[in-house]
């Protein structure tokens, strides 16, 4: 493949272009190059608008040219939507007329055939050898409304203005590109870009990131995603927005369970693809969403609200039922309804019935005379209040509904805390709606919508706190990785975890009884003793493990089982009886509570490191967190925080705390050992990791892993 | 307090009267009673209204009268909102003049202060003294837009027109009911009949529910409750509702964290009040919702496809994107997607490209010639398909988009199964949402909503396929109560227990170490040896258990050890050592899994039973499940396979199955206690009870109970 040229334009550019050529330009607003060039005319695109028709000498007052050849001037980018058999010699065509980028919707390829695919790639080679970029093809183009840029043939531009917002969208779809930006428009939300990808043949979502995170026109970036075309540039793009002060907002769809139906462990089995990607989010401070009206709703909450405030939560309601709904399911999603302190009580007292004067505060109990202006007062309180963070309305039918409503819009709105308003009623609410878009005011005509965003904006901001702290390789490590083994037996894979400084529970391997029995004395009982296959996964489910042996004749008696039980096991499976290693002898380890550690490959993410609470419930309550390797020891000890039984670490009902440093800090040795050691890592897996009580360590008492083979 | 008179109406009669008196009737809309006049002659109330105003000789054509008094003829149903002050005489005078009920919408009682609590019992007084029933105080009234009757003052009745629709509304709430009456009909969904209840002082929810289950004309009933006068009425009429084949779908807010704050065992403190509600519900057959739109959404659906079917999902979208989210997330939900039979996809392929032709269907990937009417053949096609139980459809911006809409729609509502549809964008989906509507298509502008009504309505069909099994009481109980002990001592428990059956550790209590060693000696060692006081809850906290003793000697010192450590916690407590009654030598138990097993009694919904998995990990992760007691051999395995820990139970890793049946036997016992006892035992809790492998029975290792003192 030969060198890529030089890019003729920036992204800047691309989305700033100073001219664009139409192929197929006409006034037929039925098809695709007649709606373009009605809507760059209609928003008022103030450069240089070149039609491309051969069958017409003007378009809409614009000259129009036969072929991009003969366009003259300079042009920055060229919409098409010619057909599939033509397309690839029209931008053909404008790589050699110099044009900067060309804009593809055509469509019919890689998503379409074989031969679309092939077709793709030779757009691919076309940016390649000429330093032309292209976006697309199957894709929507893209809207900048500040510049009054619309390179999109959706009737969803039909729209009256075009709203500038601080949202820079990126979509992988394009249709959910033009209803996302129409929805925004009925709400009033406008973005700073709005871009669709389709098969991102040379420019990807990356790109048009990064552009966006350098924006200074853009506050928070929504993306669509089905695939990364380059996961490691995402998550270094997800690490910089953070730093420059932008959330990120994802929705993703299209999960590959793929590798997960052929999982022999418990962390290939436990970690689906979707499960990584959510914690490699989580640990970039990144949004995950799974609902595009939302997704733009939130945008404009954090575009507002972007200082992080505290997590009380103070709500206003028309009647006592809304107050009370809105009361249970915030306790439900687990937020805090805030604390009003004494003098925002006695304020409200002044006008509301005692029971009503307190949060959340219910509108309908108020105190005679029921003047209209008492809902401007009681929202002017509320929102004073210290410990309120966040303002909730939920709003339900109520005497005087539109002024009223209006009152409490204006006072939430002058408090410049975030405010969501939620309405119930249907078409008797339109004049109380009126009145809270006239106050800037966010609202919602769902209750659902307004719960699942508040609860993103909120976790945003938990997250936004959550510390990025670098992963610090622990002076204990040699500065370089351990070689890997040439295979994944037990002894190799337990050499390089001790080369890790993973505390191992002490072990002989005996060929035969005899030696057990001298391994039993050197390391005193009692002891467990465990056969030992080359291809034995589940050792306990063969009867190959026993435990708590006391002395000699048990465990004499116990290697002659083991030896029986494994036999049984080879020649039901019709293997050689070769395979037993023999038997290893391991002192009895026990603790308070046993862990699963795991480290587990993605295709796409790299390694990953898992926690769970150990035994038998881990696979049935999936008790298990997840997060990308290396990682901090901080972060390590908020992964196994995270885990349900984690109380059980701190010691409940009269145990005593375990050491929860020392399985932070196997979990940070792991994490180093899943990133030095590459892809030949598929997974590995201690199982259990035995918590002693705070201050005697853990001990591995068991673990397996899959090397591919080879070097 | 004199016994009730007879009602002078029934509920039917009430919702349906042939005369109305309207208590401070005017024409000046800014005034309740203006406003009640208004929207009966508007909406064309039939019957004969009779304004009472002393101040006008007529009302909107309508003859005044000054008093009750005056008024000629019978009159069925007065409704009022006259000053607090001067209700009670007005309702007096009501009742002295034969009228057959009063809807009070006046406020200031019950909820706001003592006095007005006493207002409100004067109230409740003459309705039961002379048989004329109330509605409210602080209520809305009512609507019966089959009868064109509306006794409301609420503007939302501004409306154009009634929509009389299949569903019957009660709610505690009258800003709740007028708003989501409004709502609904901005969805083009119309009700049987709304009522409010206000205060209830003396027509309560359960008469409206049941009418509303003998009512021809209502087929789904919808409760807003934020507590219960009567909750036996309301176990009774749900029983009825599910009888009468009317889904009963109830928003409950208000819980009552009462009484689990004192809790002291598991079982007290795991049954939160509204657990136990929904447990009850869930019994009957009644759908639990939190929203109120979705709540009229769900009864709208059942009230139309009232017919249970499969549980497979088609899903159509326009483009690729919607379709990936609508599939990731009805998967999420735990729906199923159809698997569509190879007719269905070689239809679909005729027109779509391969990856599109299958469910989720993509309505973007079209094969050429693009047609617009190939959405209406996808439609067909996935409509038709046997797994195809209910449409799903996701709407983003497409070409054609309101042609294909309507086409869409038309053939979905042809194929006769139920239809769910959502549209993201916002104003550019104005004309196919006037398309839809036209097809009676039922849509929503947040998938949000569409996807948790959904959610709803399979629940609802795996709801109706639950079986009502009468709970039989076994024959090897004794037909009548085992009276109850007059202490919760161990002893006196455990002889409970016994009577019922429930089969107990064999145990002997013995009060020194000599007779605790004949003990072990004739139920033979290993042992383990209790220590029992009178008010020690948690046995294991003090150092009171020992476990595997295998021998006399470990037996005394284990004596002593438990003597030593149940002195201390008594001299902590500085009370008298007097309460240490021995120790208990037990039987040594062991088996493959531990669960718990408690009884709680309701205020509200009396006795239920708790079962969750043993161990400490019950409190961190709450695998506990709850059923009104008593229950039936079938509702207690149902209720042991709803734990998350379900699989141990079956045998999982190689693990022998467990005798579930002896699980759900002694469940469906403790359940009959719990029915037979009455309102003296607060809680009772077995824990652990050992489960051994299939067969092979379950014992009660141990167990507590709090009762009430006096017989």
């Amino acid at each position: 493949m030969t060198e890529r040229a030089p890019a003729r334009l920036s992204i800047r550019q691309i989305l700033h272009p100073r001219s664009v050529a139409v192929f197929g330009a006409s006034d037929n607003a039925d098809k695709f190059g007649g709606r373009i060039m009605r809507f760059l005319t209609r928003h008022g695109f103030p450069g240089r608008i070149v039609p491309i028709n051969p069958r017409r000498s003007e378009v809409l007052g614009h000259r129009a040219y036969a072929t991009i050849a003969e366009a003259p001037g300079e042009v920055d980018v060229a919409i098409l939507a010619v057909p599939p058999g033509q397309l690839v010699g029209a931008v053909a065509d404008c790589a050699a007329a110099g044009i900067g980028c060309c804009v593809v919707m055509t469509t019919g390829f890689a998503e379409a055939s074989e031969e679309g695919a092939a077709r793709q790639d030779e757009l691919a080679a076309i940016a390649r050898r000429s330093g032309m970029r292209i976006v697309g093809p199957n894709c929507m183009g893209f809207l900048n409304p500040a510049w009054k840029l619309t390179l999109c043939s959706s009737v969803v531009l039909e729209a009256e203005r075009l709203l500038v917002g601080e949202i820079g969208l990126v979509s992988q779809s394009g249709a959910l590109m033009v209803s996302m930006f129409d929805r925004a428009y009925g709400d009033g939300i406008g973005f700073s870009a709005c871009v669709s990808l389709g098969n991102q043949s040379d420019l990807e979502l990356c790109d048009f990131l990064e552009y966006f995170i350098e924006d200074p026109a853009t506050r928070v970036v929504c993306l669509y995603v089905e695939g990364f075309v380059d996961p490691a540039r995402f998550v270094r793009a997800a690490a910089a927005c953070r730093a420059a002060g932008k959330p990120l907002i994802v929705l993703k769809t299209g999960r590959t369970p793929a590798g997960v139906k052929a999982a022999r462990s418990h962390t290939a089995s436990l970690a689906g693809a979707y499960d990584i990607f959510r914690a490699v989010c989580r640990e970039h401070g990144v949004l995950l969403v799974d609902d595009p009206a939302i997704m733009v709703r939130l945008a404009d909450l954090l575009a507002r609200w972007p200082e992080a405030g505290g997590d009380g939560i103070g709500v206003l309601s028309g009647s006592g039922g809304s107050a009370g709904i809105l009361a249970d399911r915030l306790s439900e999603a687990g937020l805090r309804l805030a604390t009003l302190a004494p003098t925002t009580r006695a304020r409200l007292s002044e006008i509301l019935l005692p029971p009503q004067a307190d949060n959340p505060i219910d509108l309908g109990g108020r105190r005679p005379p029921e003047s209209v202006e008492i809902a401007g007062t009681a929202m002017s309180a509320l929102a004073a209040d210290p410990d309120v963070a966040v303002i909730v309305m939920g709003l339900s039918s109520m005497p005087f509904f539109e002024n009223r409503t209006r009152l409490l819009a204006t006072a939430a709105m002058a408090s410049g805390k975030p405010v969501l308003c939620s309405l119930l009623p249907g078409p008797a609410a339109d004049r109380p709606r009126a009145a809270l878009r006239e106050a800037g005011c966010p609202f919602f005509d769902s209750t659902e919508e307004q719960l699942r965003t508040l609860g993103h904006f909120m976790a945003y901001r938990r997250l936004a706190a959550y510390g990025a702290e670098p992963a610090v390789r622990p002076a204990s490590l040699s500065p370089q990785p351990v070689p890997l083994p040439g295979g994944a037996g037990h002894r190799e894979i337990g050499t390089l975890l001790a080369a890790y400084g993973l505390p191992l529970a002490r072990e002989i391997l005996a060929k035969d009884s005899d030696e057990a029995v001298a391994a039993a004395s050197s390391i005193g009982y009692p002891v467990a003793l465990k056969g030992v296959t080359r291809d034995l996964v589940h050792k306990s489910d063969a009867g190959a493990v026993k435990l708590n042996l006391r002395d000699e004749a048990a465990l004499r008696a116990a290697w002659e089982e083991i030896m029986r039980a494994l036999a049984r096991s080879r020649s039901d499976a019709a293997q050689p009886a070769n395979g037993i290693e023999g038997c290893i002898v391991q002192e009895m380890v026990e603790g308070g509570a046993e862990l699963i550690l795991g480290i587990k490959r993605d295709p796409q993410f790299g390694p990953v490191v898992l926690v769970g609470s150990g035994g038998i419930l881990v696979e049935l309550l999936r008790d298990v967190e997840l997060a990308p390797a290396p990682l901090s020891h901080a972060a390590a000890l908020r992964l196994l925080r995270r885990l349900r039984s984690a109380p059980i670490l701190d010691g409940i009902r009269g145990q005593p705390p375990l050491d929860l440093n020392a399985a932070a800090d196997a979990v940070v040795r792991l994490g180093w050992l899943a990133a030095d050691l590459g892809a030949r890592l598929v997974d590995l897996e201690i199982n259990p990791l035995v918590l002693r009580r705070r201050g005697r360590g853990a001990v591995a008492v068991d673990f397996r892993a899959t090397l591919l083979p080879g070097g």
